[in-house]
C-alpha cells in the first residue's frame, strides 16, 4: 500500500492503472468485472458501493432476479467483483479528475492522486435539492431525499411529498400505508402515470396541491411545518408536516467534468454507443451519461461496454 | 385461444398487441419484462428460451451471478418472465415481418398471424456456416458449432477447429482437455488474444495451419476427413478427423426485415440509442443490432431500453 500512497508530505504517487472506474453502483460494478476479465490493473473509487440501487427497498426488474431485496442485491454484485480481487477504495470519492492528457489523473477527498491510462465515469446522479430556507438545517430530521427509506420513520405523522412526477406519487403511495396525512406539492399540475395518479386520488389521507410552490420548511431540530405559495394567486398557506419528502429529480453527478466532457443540457455526459467522452481515454457509463432510460440492468450493460471500450483503446495504445 | 388463432380455414385473426417481441434471449427476455410491467399486452414469439446463452456452459461476467451454469441462468431468465405472466410462443419462429403500416403483422413459421402497435426485434445471432461440400450433410454427425456443447464427444478422437479468433482459440483449449489431436485451420494468421495463441501453441496435441482453407468435409454416415488448401501454394492436404468444429463467427438473424430496416454493412440492424429502427413502432435489441460488444449483460439492458421506447411511442400514439 505504501507504495501506492507515496511518502508522506510528498506528491502522492500511484502506480498507473490500466482503469480507474470512478463509482461504485451497477454501472461501476459491471465495468469493474468487465476490466478484471480482461486482466486490466483496475481500482474502483466510489464513496458508497450500490449508488442509487441502494435508495430503493427490493428490485424487481433486473433480469435473472425476480424479487430480490436491495441489500441483498448489492451484496451479489459486490461478492462479484470481490472474486476478480478488484482494488476498491470506498468511503472517499474522486473531487479533482485531469482527464485530458494520455495519462490521468484522479485526485480523492483526502488529496491523495491515482494515475490510469484510462478513466470510466460512473458516478450516477443524486436527488434535486427544493433550494429552500430549512431544507439543508432539516436534512436527517424530517427532510429526506428516499421515501423508501425513511417512509416507515413518518408512521402516523402529518407528511408532504414535493413533486407530481412517477417519484413523487410513488413516495405518496409508500407514505399513505404508514403517515396519518400526506400532503403533495407539485409546482405543476400531476405529471405521474395515471394508474399512480388515481391511486393518489382515491386515498382520504392524500391532500393535492398542484400549482403550488414550498417557499420555505420550518422547525428547530426537527421539521415543524412548511408554507407553500399558490402559483396563480400567490396566497401563502402554512401546513404542520413533521416531515418532507423531496422528490423533484435527479441531478448527473458531473460538476467534477463539466468544464472537460461535452455534456447535454440537463448536465449529462454526452456519449457514443461505446461509451467514450470524446476526451481520448475516457468514458462513461450509468446514469451520469446521457443514455436514455435510468434502469439497473441499462447501467449494468453499460458499465460492460465501457470497459471494453477502455480495453480497445489500451490495446489500439501498446 | 380459439379467438387468437382464428377459425379454421380463414386468415388467422389475432387480437392486438402492444408489442410483440421476436426472440427468447436475454434481450427479448428483459423487453418482456420491462413491457409486462408497463401492463403491454405482450408476445414473445421464439424458436428457443435463452439464445446464444444455451451455447456456453457457465456465465461469469453478468453482474450478480458470479459464475452460474448456462441452464441455470436461463431457468431464472424464464422464471422472472413467467413470473409476470407474458404469454410466449416457444418453438415456432416468425418467419414474415409487416412493419410499414401503423399496425404490424407478424406471420410465423405455421402460417398464423399476429398483429401488434409495435414489434421488438431481439432474433440474435448464428453461427457462420464454412458453406463448403460435406458441412450440411453432416452437420450432428461430427460438424457442430458449439464446441462447448460438443467438446465431450470427442473424447480421444481427432478434431479440427475452423477459425483463427477468440472463439476458435478457446474451442481448441476446449478440446485439448479432451481430443487426441486438435487441428487449428485459419484462413488468416491467427486473431485472438495472445493469451489463447500462447495456450494453444503450447500444447503437444495441436496442430496449427494458417492461411489455409477447408475445401471440403468428408464422410458417408458421420465426419471422416477433410481436405484443406493452402492460400499461398495452392497444396491440397487431407486430415484424417472425426470431428470438424465451426467457429468462424456469426451472422446477424436479420434477413427477415433486410429489405424494410436499415442494416450496417455486415447485417446488424441499426439503431439510436433508444433501440429505434428508423421504422416507427419497431424496435430492435441485442446482438441482431449494431450496438457494440456482444454480452448477455449488454443485451439485458438493451431489452429493458427497447421495450421502455416501445411504451414511450404507445403512449405517445393515444
Amino acid at each position: 500500500m505504501n507504495q501506492r500512497l507515496g511518502l508522506a508530505g510528498q506528491e502522492p504517487v500511484s502506480p498507473l492503472y490500466d482503469v480507474i472506474i470512478i463509482g461504485g453502483g451497477p454501472a461501476g460494478l459491471s465495468a469493474a468485472i468487465y476490466a478484471a476479465r480482461k486482466v486490466l490493473k483496475t481500482v474502483v473509487i466510489s464513496e458508497d458501493i450500490g449508488g442509487q440501487v441502494t435508495w430503493t427497498y427490493d428490485v424487481n426488474n433486473y433480469l435473472g432476479f425476480s424479487q430480490i431485496e436491495t441489500a441483498d442485491l448489492v451484496a451479489k454484485f459486490e461478492e462479484h467483483v470481490e472474486k476478480y480481487g478488484v482494488e476498491k477504495l470506498i468511503g472517499v470519492g474522486a473531487t479533482v479528475l485531469e482527464l485530458t492528457g494520455k495519462i490521468k489523473k484522479v485526485t480523492t477527498a483526502d488529496g491523495k492522486g491515482y494515475l490510469a491510462k484510462t478513466v470510466i465515469i460512473a458516478t450516477g446522479k443524486r436527488p434535486r435539492p427544493l433550494d429552500v430556507p430549512g431544507e439543508k438545517e432539516l436534512v436527517g430530521r424530517g427532510v429526506t431525499y428516499c421515501s423508501t427509506c425513511d417512509a416507515p420513520l413518518f408512521a402516523d405523522l402529518d407528511v408532504a411529498v414535493a413533486g407530481g412526477g412517477n417519484s413523487a406519487l410513488g413516495a405518496v403511495i409508500d407514505l399513505m400505508k404508514v403517515a396519518k396525512k400526506v400532503y403533495t406539492i407539485s409546482l405543476t399540475p400531476l405529471t405521474g402515470d395515471q394508474i399512480l395518479q388515481d391511486k393518489v386520488m382515491g386515498s382520504p389521507k392524500v391532500e393535492v396541491f398542484t400549482e403550488y410552490k414550498i417557499q420555505r420548511i420550518v422547525g428547530e431540530s426537527a421539521v415543524e411545518g412548511m408554507e407553500i405559495a399558490s402559483m396563480k394567486t400567490g396566497e401563502v398557506k402554512r401546513l404542520d408536516v413533521q416531515g418532507v419528502i423531496v422528490e423533484i429529480g435527479l441531478l448527473p453527478n458531473s460538476e467534477m467534468v463539466i468544464d472537460t466532457l461535452k455534456t447535454n443540457s440537463i448536465g449529462e455526459i454526452v456519449v457514443d454507443s461505446r461509451c467514450h467522452t470524446g476526451v481520448s481515454g475516457v468514458f462513461a457509463c450509468g446514469d451520469v451519461t446521457d443514455v436514455p432510460f435510468k434502469q439497473v440492468i441499462v447501467a449494468a450493460g453499460e458499465g460492460a461496454k465501457a470497459a471494453l471500450a477502455a480495453y480497445d483503446y489500451i490495446i489500439s495504445q501498446r
